[in-house]
């Protein structure tokens, strides 16, 4: 289910580009793994599941955020909360295939790995179509509790 | 006056170890350079000048600093706040043997490396002793505003 990632070879060669393992460093440090579930009465499940891959940064550093959109292919650039930028990946099929394949081949260090297994195991589900059943719901939600832990 | 610098050959080739550019990466998002400046009566210039490099975190994820500190070889490892610990080197001699030298060779790529730079500027007078006297002070005071200013 997991295929393609971006291109580290070609990235690491031009001196612009970011290498994977300061990526992984940076996520590390100010990455965020997080699952949004909104209650949604159109939907057979009653809610709706939202996960989310982002980095956010003073404006000062908003070139960081676009080198590292760059460097993954995907993802948007918005306004945070105030003068806080961004950077996004909501796209399932980005998630699943550029995101999700890139920290499982470059292995977080720190406790964000938790957050990281949990969320790649809620992407799965969605990729399963298990998110539109109330039982499925029900195991997001306690993947999601366990995650929001400040890991 | 750089001289040496942590082993990096060997730390990458075992797995336990950091890769220079996942430190690069943890440190842009999660490290700080610090120019303490106290009031010294005994001092011939009337100050104190302590230069830091630290990186806080929740002591759940103590183990990564316990990595880091060994991967520089130098550093020690203490309570920050309450539940955070912080990784901080505060030597002379570390910071301009192995700390400094580091991150010439491997640049930051957030904003942080403009407090880099500034925060070298200020070893180098250090070891030149100019942080001896008032001049020098008055220097460094101007050096660590710009420093302080969160970027």
């Amino acid at each position: 289910m997991f295929m393609g990632e971006p291109s580290e070879t070609t990235s690491s060669a031009r001196s612009s580009h970011l290498e994977a393992q300061w990526v992984v460093g940076f996520t590390d440090g100010e990455g965020c793994f997080y699952i949004g579930i909104n209650r949604h009465s159109d939907l057979s499940s009653g809610y709706q599941i939202l996960p989310e891959f982002s980095i956010v940064q003073h404006n000062s550093d908003i070139q960081i955020l676009h080198r590292i959109k760059s460097f993954f292919g995907c993802g948007v650039i918005r306004v945070n909360h105030g003068d806080r930028m961004a950077y996004r990946v909501r796209s399932i099929k980005h998630l699943t295939e550029r995101i999700i394949p890139f920290f499982e081949k470059h292995s977080l260090k720190t406790k964000k790995k938790l957050n990281f297994i949990s969320f790649r195991k809620v992407l799965i589900m969605i990729n399963r179509k298990q998110h539109l059943t109330a039982d499925g719901v029900e195991q997001i939600k306690e993947i999601a509790k366990k995650m929001n832990r400040g890991l």
